[in-house]
């Protein structure tokens, strides 16, 4: 485009942006909330457990105990997570808070293999693969843990670069989102969670937090399956190594679900010593409450396949209007995710920041520019997550609109200079 | 008595212990747990909140957010605490878990009025009137922080004894349980707690987890009316050294309660700007259940007298079977709580240990002996914690019965050398 072409795209995006401005929007792409449309789903569990308090075990659900969770409850989730039953902790209503949790204990007691606890050693580093999720960023951050982020492919991290991270015995773990990742969508493959598995890394008692926050959250036909770490890990004569987190958040409520843990058996043990002291035991009746609604596995996908039928429209619109808005200019790209939460647009490099700034001036709250790498620094200043999730589909196409035409006014005054 | 009359004692309760023994009981006093008709109260629970998940703040419960609670939650608990409403979070089922983690983000970060984390300190200790609640003892020493024992009178901690202790700049809090103490049943007067929120402390960042777990849980007519610590720690000039705990444990669910925690504006300030690390928000669902469940603080006040129904006659057979049993050998001493969970029982030095062997042996599990204390060494070896809220009104009879054999022999073997 000639400079001219340019400044007649910036006149014209303008104007639309003025009339988007002044009809006085006030919507928000945040966060991957759930819309209510989701939520009613499962409004079974409002009145739920009813008269019937003990579960299968014959255990009273109301009172004390049970530090491992409801087995029945485990039993549904286990096959999801592809870890033994008996391995897998049912929790409330946050993986995060178990993922800061193991976290915590590592650093005041080290993990099964550790020589001394994690807060004694002269540094702690976690690789992170970015762009990634802010909330694991951000725990790291919380406790002085140094993030190294590789670059996330669309098969998983560039395991030249983890390879390289894990000769420092600093290191001694990395988050990863295997499936439908946030914000890209990507799929950690077989090969590449095998090879992790199997990674010689310097730190003995090195953890891969694997935060499967998205494993039944299909987009489309193609079901993908999470490769079986923990498997993996065991056949690697690495056991201990995995640690898999998933939760009901974007299954049932997202503020009132159930979170799961699986893992080795010694790392379980481990984590529940120390849990034991921080708790008697998790709600049981909330527990109880999931495992009737949700009656069994199959149960879960099937709940998911409604899920679907309500978000999968919303990220196609997403993608047409990026598609349309924005194909022509190669000013852009973005993902087209099979599952999960989120879209990610690169836009050109060093917009972003101004990209969110003109949204947000439109009255479009979007996730802030470099949320997605560690330190909220994203060195390019080019990666936005969008959350289709949450708006109707009215409000998702005007905001979508808005952010596309956001995107053309930065490259444009950029191009000009 | 003389040997002779002893060995007839010890011979005539031998008897009656192996008849005891004989019936193949299994009976568990260990653990302050309510009993199932005390459960049966709060039923209607297990319904709730129903098709309305909206609480008065418009707010959709079933969805992320809203770190400190629901406002019509609070709202209820807030005059029990005697913390204004804002200075109120509302968590999840269990105040253990907001102690720990209150200790947890002192150590890595401090507390307001902190120079540096705790955890960076030469030591850190806590110091713990004894005999006290076993969990507290059991987190400090989770976290290293060394325990400072003092005597717990019945007006509250041995003050001398306390103020000896706070003149050591490591000594960083202390626990209370001011109303109804875990096991013995004291109740801090209003001039002991006026005396801790004026203390002189050498750490500028002392702090008094000042845990009412038994805040409204009489067992008379007297209701006991906790000190308003918070307020004599602002006009002592030491507005963030009190930090208040609190629970429906012991009121609706002990598994599936909600839990409270009260301070300064600025430490509930610091608390939720570490929590948010950890989670998005409590479970908001089971807050809305219990507020629409206890409608207010008066309704609260009402379940409680049910409770008291149950309890009471538990309490006074303890007491009684204890007098008729022990009352005429001066060989112990107890408790005779006006609320709360526990009967302390002293017994003669050096033989609690063994009277806790008897009753196991005989198929009632009682705590174990010195649990009432830092490290589960009790000096004199005499404390026994008996929790009568768990088995019905029969197994309880029979339960004391073998409690004050098991004293009886115990003390007459002792006599007899």
């Amino acid at each position: 485009m000639t400079r001219d072409q340019i400044q007649a795209l910036l006149d014209e995006q303008t104007a639309a942006y003025r009339a988007l401005q002044d009809s006085g929007l006030k919507l928000d792409l945040t966060r991957g909330k759930p819309s209510p449309a989701q939520l009613d789903l499962s409004n079974e569990l409002l009145t739920l457990p009813g008269d019937d308090y003990t579960d299968a075990q014959g255990t009273d659900t109301r009172n004390y105990g049970g530090l491992n969770g409801l087995l029945e409850l485990r039993e549904i989730f286990a096959p999801i997570m592809q870890v033994p039953v008996e391995q897998v902790v049912a929790g409330d209503n946050a993986s995060l808070a178990m993922m800061h949790d193991n976290l915590v204990f590592a650093l005041f007691h080290g993990v099964p293999g550790s020589e001394q606890p994690w807060g004694v050693e002269e540094s702690v580093k976690f690789v992170c693969p970015v762009p990634g999720y802010d909330r694991h960023f951000a725990l790291l951050e919380e406790y002085g843990i140094e993030m190294v982020p590789v670059a996330l492919n669309e098969d998983g991290p560039d395991m030249d670069a983890v390879r390289e991270a894990v000769k420092d015995p600093a290191v001694k773990g990395m988050w990863l989102v295997p499936t439908y990742g946030n914000p890209t969508g990507a799929v950690v493959s077989e090969a590449v969670a095998a090879e992790l598995a199997a990674l010689d890394t310097a730190a003995p008692d090195f953890r891969i937090f694997w935060d499967n926050a998205y494993a039944v959250h299909h987009l489309t036909e193609e079901q993908t399956k999470t490769a079986d770490i923990l498997g993996l890990c065991v056949a690697s004569g690495h056991p201990d190594r995995a640690v898999i987190f998933a939760s009901t958040s974007k299954i049932t409520f997202a503020g009132a679900g159930v979170s799961f843990m699986g893992s080795s058996a010694d790392n379980i043990r481990w984590y529940l010593s120390h849990l034991g002291k921080r708790t008697i035991g998790p709600d049981k009746v909330n527990q109880l409450r999931h495992a009737r609604y949700l009656g069994s596995t199959a149960g879960v996908h099937a709940l998911m396949d409604r899920h679907r039928e309500i978000l999968a429209p919303k990220f196609e619109a997403v993608v047409r209007i990026l598609r349309e808005r924005l194909g022509e200019y190669g000013v852009a790209s973005w993902t087209e995710p099979k599952g999960g939460y989120f879209v990610s647009l690169d836009v050109v490099d060093g917009t972003a920041s101004r990209v969110i700034e003109l949204t947000r001036e439109a009255g479009v709250a979007m996730t802030p520019a470099g949320a997605a790498f560690p330190y909220g620094d994203d060195p390019r200043d080019r990666n936005i997550r969008i959350a289709p999730s949450y708006p109707s589909p009215e409000e998702l196409t005007i905001a979508i609109d808005v952010l596309a035409t956001s995107v053309l006014i930065a490259a444009a005054e950029q191009a000009l200079g």
